[in-house]
């Protein structure tokens, strides 16, 4: 087992990836105290991630400063504590502004390997582009560091022998929003060393997260393993005419007191999203099922520009 | 289409049935001021109603003496207004006691058909008794009678033929704890006629239930429709031995911001439902199987006692 209080230990954190969930691990992890590096694969990629790393910052600000007078803005991911003063988000203003003026963009597998004692890797879902990654990777680390993937879809045990470190290698999935969506689900792979695994659940409540701990592989982690057929049923039910969304949602919401109905939940994942995982299955391409029924009406609305919340309309208006 | 205000007309309400939701049903309906007989099958279902009619009568009193210090202690199904006098409490409570005053318990079908507007059966889940009873039922009631099964498994379309009435006829399904879960879903048949259909949703809305309309027949109507593979999944995760069920209940409530996680719902609708759902899919009788440890796992758990918040342990301890 590793000694109790190896978090202490754990300084340098790298970043592998600067899109959505990246740069927001990047910054949060830098806000919590850690030295952070994003690793890009070009330059094209420092300047696309510069920009998302500035609007997370005033993200965070605009949050923070919106605490001061709002007890509905508190984010759990700022401060454990929900009842802060004015002076106290004050510093917490100043720790971000460090932690974004903290953060090192480089491209080099030397400078981001170098020292480093966990590295996240949120790169494109492409299996491809993450073995070659791991395998270059591999190359430039000390023996120390764990690796860590926040892929939604696939499963360590497909990627550890590239790393060649796979006791040390493991999954650490984060929801979008990661300053108030703090769900941090951790799954390793069969050859994956509980003390590694322990590191990295650590590592998560020392950024604030709530691990969600998983015994073993399993796809879609645990929110997606239940979400993906609840969204499918409430989504069957619609496409094929028994009642309307809203009636849907109000069922739910009725029923089980939940604040949000599965449509609205739709809207929130984005119907790309949903439409993306329906299409894994080989009935929605055929019309005449159910499956393909879904996608179809699924289709229709991306086809209109309507894919959720972001776009400003989904199955709802916003 | 029936004229509007027909439900003016709607006088007499005839439960069939005096079990949890049969009695649930009639004193709702006799609270909210309609003309309610309960007709049950032998002089032993009448002993065995009367209690369950006191109970719920002292249900009701004491929700709304809490309801004069507690607004938590408000439900829906006794007024749609939240904030009520103390004297306008003590009006309900004086109505709570006339409606159990008011409701006649009789086993002659003469007597309940004898103009009865609409007839909600609540009879055992066993189709040869509905079959029996429907058709007996049939000689004994005006032309204008509508007949709405309270069925949580079947499809009114398995029955319609036998109620004499196929467009008169359709499913009308309450939430357990009517007076505070306030969903009626509402289905019809292919053959239902809208003006009954329509009609039985103004009934709904007069008992201080939500009409939950469904466009066409599905089994498990909308809610279980989304539910039973939503618990399924999660019993699945616990079963297989991915998370903990705390663990995964957590997940759940984090990530949806629901107020109750999966095991405790099953809690609330009781192991032995979930159980007997389950084995429906011939899989689970397959120990080797994922369905086959979730039998295991919730038959263990049954043998143990432990079926739910009604023995006082399920998942979790009450």
């Amino acid at each position: 087992m590793y000694p109790r209080g190896v978090k202490m230990n754990m300084k340098k954190i790298v970043v592998a990836g600067g899109g959505v969930l990246g740069s927001q691990i990047a910054l949060q992890s830098a806000f919590c105290g850690f030295d952070v590096t994003i690793w890009l694969r070009s330059e094209g990629s420092i300047e696309r991630a510069q920009p998302k790393l500035l609007r997370l910052k005033e993200i965070y600000l605009n949050t923070l400063e919106a605490m001061k007078t709002n007890p509905a803005a508190y984010c759990r991911g700022f401060s454990c504590e929900n009842e802060l003063s004015a002076d106290k988000i004050n510093e917490l203003k100043q720790k971000v502004e460090d932690a974004y003026d903290s953060i090192t963009l480089t491209t080099s597998y030397e400078e981001a390997g170098n020292d480093a004692d966990l590295i996240i890797e949120a790169i494109a879902e492409d299996p491809k582009q993450k073995i070659a990654f791991y395998q270059e990777l591999a190359k430039h680390i000390p023996e120390k560091t764990i690796i860590a993937t926040n892929s939604s879809t696939m499963l360590p045990s497909a990627f550890a022998q590239y790393t060649g470190r796979p006791e040390k290698y493991l999954a650490l999935h984060f929801a979008n929003e990661i300053w108030r969506n703090n769900t941090a689900e951790i799954m390793g792979h069969p050859d994956t060393g509980q003390e590694y695994y322990d590191a990295v659940c650590e590592f998560a409540e020392n950024i604030n997260m709530i691990p969600l701990k998983l015994k073993k592989e399993q796809p879609g982690y645990i929110l997606n393993s239940m979400l993906v057929p609840f969204l499918s049923a409430a989504e069957a039910l619609y496409a094929d005419g028994v009642a309307d969304f809203e009636t849907i949602d109000k069922t739910w919401m009725l029923a089980t007191g939940a604040p949000l109905g599965p449509f609205r939940i739709l809207d929130v994942v984005g119907l790309t999203t949903a439409y993306n995982i329906g299409m894994m299955n080989p009935k929605a391409s055929d019309p005449d099922t159910i499956e393909g029924k879904v996608a179809a009406m699924l289709k229709e609305k991306i086809d209109a520009g309507k894919t959720g919340i972001n776009s400003g309309e989904g199955f709802y208006k916003y």
